[in-house]
């Protein structure tokens, strides 16, 4: 048996298990690192089941790179409280497991990749648009890290202030991706919640063509095989329609793949595990940091 | 000894040696792929060096996927003659060697790699801005395909048509990154060609922001440690100084990471093999080709 920690800014969500057919989940809201850790190093020392390592997905910006010396912190998050925290060396004492740490969007990737829309791809793009945009790539088989790792959701993207006068949302950067196509932005550009705003609505074609710009800047990057877009905005099925159309007029004809011409159907897809792909994606770290170690 | 071809839209470069300090160079026109090809296969044949294998850096499109029946092809290229051409094959065929095929920024990426500005770091962008814009990701060591490979020169960015109506120069997506910054487009927006526009022209102000506009969506796309920029226009020095101030001021302290502040100096820099990072490149590529026969 495994442990999978997928730490949300809203809520931590824990499992034991192998994959998606026996993890059992539990939830624990995210308040303190004291009381919120704490809770989850109860869940797994009480359980019945002896997990052998952990993985952890985390919100960010989290620092990657084992070689580090903040290795597994948290490390700039303006969440109160959470900044230069260390979550994996936390959890690690604790439960005196191995454990990997992961993006919170780098293990969803991964779990997408192992049971999920993107299995059998070493080449792809996980993205997630919700109250932010955050998205992982996985490339040669690998999560892309880098420097520090993706953020995708602040690319900048075209923005005709003609069309839309709404000035962006993001506190960094105004109007860039997430600024102009996060649900914060959308709420705020419509006056009326993203979840609200029926299916004929003006915004939804609006935010087809952000969305489509910015899949146009990962393709001609990352050049992925794939794009699984999970996250609540995407809970409108018919954006995924829409951004299919509004990615290949966009691109032209110039990449010449069938993946974005007649196959953009099965190129652009949802996430096949729901909301359980980071926590899913936390059990293959663990497997994982167990291989490592032997 | 190992041969090397750099095959651009205007002259092939080949060379055959064992690195930087043995090289020796032939410029090839690119007319025809008979006359063209058949001249480079000369070279090589009539050469005393005996060499054991040959690597290609190439113009584009070229299919890359090793198991696919058009490996080593260029393909949808719009220049007469070359579309569909098998150049790795033809080489190989002729040469009776293993071949190494790249794109030709890929190849520039792996020279810069190996005995250039990037040496020792495993992931990086090689970026060329001249008659276009190219450019290639080392991500974990290995040069990123992906689907098919990067295209970075058409990403799309923020185009502020009041401060700037030139429409841009792309043929396929009119003001994507290339029809803004590329040296054609500086032509064409300032009636000047790029080379000749004295240095505190308004222009340069213009494609700095530009390029630092492209970098921001790399940085957060590939999270690069470096991005080496050559080609034409990066001959002005003075961009690069610009473009140091500029990134970080997009950027606004949003990725934390001193490569993106106080030393992005060391960041941001011209290739330190001038105009040989494509064909040393290739001999890169020529090597592994023969480690991988072997």
């Amino acid at each position: 048996m495994f442990g999978a920690i997928e730490a949300g800014g809203t809520k931590f969500v824990c499992g034991i298990g192998t994959g998606p057919e026996d993890l059992e989940i539990v939830q624990i809201p995210t308040t303190t690192p004291g009381s919120t850790v704490g809770a989850v190093i109860d869940f797994f020392l009480k359980s019945k089941a002896q997990i052998k390592s952990a993985g952890i997905g985390s919100f960010g910006p989290v620092d990657l790179h084992p070689d580090s010396p903040a290795f597994g912190y948290i490390t700039s998050t303006p969440k109160p409280g959470w900044r230069d925290f260390n979550l994996a060396g936390a959890i690690a004492a604790a439960l005196n497991v191995p454990v990997g740490f992961e993006t919170d969007v780098g293990a969803a990737a991964l779990g997408e990749c192992r049971w999920g829309a993107a299995t059998g791809l070493t080449d792809f793009v996980y993205l997630t648009v919700g109250t932010g945009i955050g998205g992982s790539a996985i490339v040669n088989g690998s999560v892309l890290h880098g420097l520090v790792h993706s953020e995708m959701g602040h690319i900048r993207i075209p923005h005709d202030l003609a069309a839309d006068p709404f000035p962006g949302s993001c506190p960094f950067h105004g109007d860039c991706f997430e600024g102009l196509a996060s649900g914060p932005a959308i709420q705020a550009r419509w006056g009326i919640p993203a979840n609200q705003l029926p299916q004929h609505h003006e915004a939804w074609k609006l935010e087809a063509h952000y969305l489509a710009l910015g899949l146009a800047s990962l393709v001609c990057t990352l050049s992925p095989r794939r794009i699984v877009i999970g996250g609540g905005v995407m809970q409108q099925q018919h954006l995924f329609i829409q951004v299919r159309k509004e990615l290949p007029r966009l691109l032209n004809g110039y990449i010449q793949a069938r993946e974005l011409t007649d196959r953009v159907d099965t190129y652009i897809v949802p996430p096949k595990l729901g909301n359980r792909s980071g926590v899913l994606g936390a059990l293959v770290l663990a497997e994982a940091a167990l291989s490592r170690k032997h």
